[in-house]
């Protein structure tokens, strides 16, 4: 049995939802709504620490937080000895898409929930970091039709739960991406046109009208 | 060729020196002086996006990042097919080890922070909540001799180089960790009987006193 515990519009979780889909595991999804004040007994009770969403829930025992979980399905529904086949196969692969799954979670998500939050020249100075910030993880894509190379892989789908805000950060920001980022958004493209991502990745318009709610973003 | 760029009273640094000692792997420190305002060339090209250490260095190539290190080093040097040396054996058990690594590096790294930094009221809450975030490691240690069981192993050499700053929580707080957390001090006494952990560790009163000039504490 395996229960995934999230809400539509987490990012973190999405990446779960697309990498069960991408490994052909089934799994019973179940629904957090984080736009409750308190958080349900089974979320209280599986992540008591961090009382947050993805909790991955498999033979009865909780795996937390996404990069984790990422790696534990990983493991778990690749045969022994197989090649990994969300991770590089090799040490250092592994270790370079950790290290940029890494800065993903707390450099550009630290940045954009700042710049979403702020007004007038912190605002700006915030869209100008975030800016910077996806402009070099288009350098670590460069000319690959993926982060992971020729395949759709770990780090594609770490980050492409965030381009469901893109359109977001434009009205936000005033500002056009396909003009900034050229490349990255090629990219979303591709991955858009996977079933897995298809299948996962919330309405636009409706993630930004959450955020604004959430923010208080007029 | 490897090379390990550290500080001496980095604590992410101190679990890399642990493990490559565990492992029996040779390695040539660099020290970097961060107490210096400018990183040095190295820090800078190895580590563009952060220039923070450590930095481990191998066949030219950086991994940065103290986890990410760990996890590089023990599946370079343990043989194909071998059980992970570092990190527990079964997937189940690493995705353990790994949440525990993110509390202590995003929630106990955060909290020290905010309790040395701080005076007055907010320094009280602060030091609540480190002792409590203590308390939670202490049981997850629960009768066990290690973190990972009979074995020092990954966990054990990600929360051991904090105990270097112990005394300094104890100066700086006026409360005893004996009384606080016993089974805990006693994990520590049990892991400075490791000639890896006793080589690596530094002197408590020279990392609180390094401490106080950095927080600017009295």
């Amino acid at each position: 049995m395996k229960d995934h515990v999230d809400f539509w519009a987490n990012g973190f979780g999405m990446r779960v939802r697309i990498a069960l889909r991408e490994l052909g595991v089934a799994f019973d999804y179940v629904e957090e709504d984080l736009r409750m004040g308190e958080r349900s007994d089974l979320v209280r009770r599986m992540n008591p620490v961090h009382r947050s969403v993805p909790i991955f829930i498999h033979r009865g025992r909780p795996v937390c937080g996404s990069l984790n979980i990422l790696d534990y399905i990983d493991e778990v529904w690749s045969a022994p000895g197989e090649t990994r086949r969300l991770l590089p196969g090799d040490p250092a692969g592994r270790a370079d898409a950790r290290f940029w799954a890494d800065f993903i979670d707390h450099k550009v998500f630290a940045t954009q929930t700042r710049f979403l939050k702020s007004k007038g020249g912190e605002k700006h100075v915030a869209k100008e970091e975030l800016v910077e910030q996806l402009k070099r993880l288009e350098e670590v894509l460069g000319d690959k039709e993926h982060f992971s190379g020729d395949e759709f892989g770990f780090l594609d789908m770490v980050l492409i739960p965030f381009s469901s805000m893109f359109r977001g950060y434009e009205q936000h920001g005033g500002f056009d991406l396909e003009v900034e980022c050229p490349k990255l958004m090629r990219w979303v493209k591709r991955c858009k046109e996977r079933e897995s991502v298809r299948a996962v990745l919330p309405d636009e318009t409706k993630m930004y009208e959450l955020h604004k709610e959430w923010y208080g973003i007029e």
